[in-house]
């Protein structure tokens, strides 16, 4: 099997987990490279422009490796408009919303970012929310780009091996933020199942995510069978994150069960905080709109919530590990505590 | 801190999950005990006769530390009439349903069965579903029997602690079975959080309970901080235990997304293999009856079920570990494979 830590000249086994949504930036990321661990952009929410304004930043900041994620379009059935009427009506500055973006935007965006990460010669790119298009993986293994998919079921990182990928990051349900999950049947499972289930079927390795906030739960998903782990909530609280203040004290504040996964920010399961905004529609899980049509209905809400500090209708993304985050450090102190 | 290994005099750090519905038997808990871990029996739903047959014959198998584990009684709200019948309509073969047990006669049951321990000075007993009362935790201590109070977060751990339990099991989110939690908020959370998070917090030894299946999960919840495990489904589907066949086949063919926590077959959670019990009554999950009238109502059709080897109206329960259990073997096989 191949050593993951090889690949990426990593001497502490340690991925900061791309967190698309502005808190990521190329001092962030470019920190954790260089004290060791592998930094990472998120171009999910980026405009090409944005993501190579970013990737040169992050080249000038550090001379180690690090990954860009990007998200895979996913064909979802188009709402209706009754449906979407409906939802309009349910949420506050859904009028203000952008038109929906179509998907063949969609891809053209994906194919426009795998053009850039090839121009720049972008040591690794992880692929979250689908399996990633064999014309993009070939463009981008012939460039040299080592490729990470995420997968939140056995099933599913047998498929990311098979279209390719030189290791699978393995997301359990404690993760914070988005899910990667892409196959229907992906029921949440926890990183304790996941991990060596996974690794007894795949010849790639394995990254671990979901619930880890320091040494422990490293050595834990070492254990398990993970070459290395992704962390986010904790890098997302640390001084270089431009995550929302209230939301990183929001985090401090919170216990693991206060955190719950939602679809009723993006239609998409993500774990947050949960906050009014989740309670209120609580009922609406099942009949939220797909991905990303949600996501762009709820974006001026969510905006201006952040603007008034108004947590009540911002999206706390937030894993099960928030009960061990108390205080703000910087990216280093956060790695020497991590490894 | 207390050594836990010491208290009970173990040599492997492998507790063996008391499993009530009749899959563990003296033979079973026996041999888990003889080989170094620690064996436990069920109380839950056995009469005090059968109990005190089940304790004696344990006391003839071996002479090392067992548990026994109690469940302890909760008031919940008595469901109106209407509630009832609703039910009665839903559930095949409600009408032959023997009549609910007064939460009184609960209560009457359970002190016996603390008198039964005491009597025959077994060494551990667990508790599930609530705190136990103050009166019986000081006669169990007083008699020498160390105890264990189940756990689903933090806060849970801590009100354990408190209540004066020599050590907490902590149960996560991917325990087949019957989730111990007693506190309205405890949302599902994963071993790899749950952990850390309680061994901060507490001054007893703490036991990780959910999804472990072999030595990288024992391996994994020691450097958590556990000191020991908690096993469910790998007993469950050993030689000596008495479960269904059929159970045991479904879980030698299942993956971890083929399991769910669900209420629809006794009011309380639990995670089994999803049948199709559980997927006709899943729009009914928030309006089920509290635990233990649905348990009684059902009951019946389970039993039915299981005489007919039909798996779709059996509670086939199984942690989120199931994915790497493919064939029966002797406890002392897998006692060998675990540690």
């Amino acid at each position: 099997m191949n050593d993951l830590m090889k690949m990426f000249s990593m001497t502490k086994p340690i991925i900061q987990a791309p967190m698309a949504g502005g808190a990521v930036t190329p001092k962030l990321a470019s920190a954790v490279s260089n004290v060791g661990g592998l930094g990472s952009l998120a171009s999910g929410y980026l405009k090409n422009g944005q993501l190579e304004e970013q990737v040169i930043e992050m080249k000038q900041l550090t001379d180690r490796a690090f990954q860009v994620n990007l998200f895979v379009p996913k064909e979802e059935e188009v709402p209706s408009e009754a449906q979407v009427q409906h939802w309009k009506e349910i949420i506050p500055q859904a009028e203000e919303a952008r038109p929906f973006t179509p998907v063949e935007d969609e891809w053209k965006d994906f194919y426009q970012k795998v053009e850039l990460l090839v121009k720049h010669r972008v040591k690794a790119c992880s692929f979250t929310f689908n399996l990633p298009p064999e014309d993009a993986v070939n463009k981008l293994r012939d460039a040299g780009c080592l490729l990470l998919g995420t997968a939140c079921s056995v099933e599913e990182a047998v498929m990311m091996e098979e279209r390719g990928m030189d290791a699978v990051i393995l997301q359990g349900m404690e993760a914070g933020g988005h899910r990667g999950a892409f196959l229907p049947s992906s029921a949440a499972v926890g990183v304790m199942s996941l991990i060596p289930q996974t690794v007894d079927r795949l010849r790639v390795p394995v990254i671990a995510a979901g619930g880890i906030t320091d040494i422990r739960g490293v050595k834990a998903s070492l254990a398990l069978g993970a070459q290395s782990v992704q962390i986010g909530t904790a890098f997302l609280v640390c001084e270089e994150s431009r995550a929302h203040p209230l939301h990183k004290q929001q985090i401090f504040h919170a216990s693991a069960t206060d955190t719950r996964l939602t679809k009723v920010f993006s239609g998409k399961e993500a774990r947050g905080i949960v906050n009014a905004w989740m309670k209120e529609n609580e009922k609406r899980e099942q009949e939220v709109l797909p991905y990303p049509y949600l996501n762009t209905l709820t974006k001026p809400m969510r905006q201006d919530a952040a603007r008034r500090n108004d947590p009540s209708r911002m999206s706390l993304w937030a894993g099960q590990g928030v009960g061990s985050l108390k205080e703000e450090m910087s990216v280093e102190e956060m790695l020497e505590q991590l490894w």
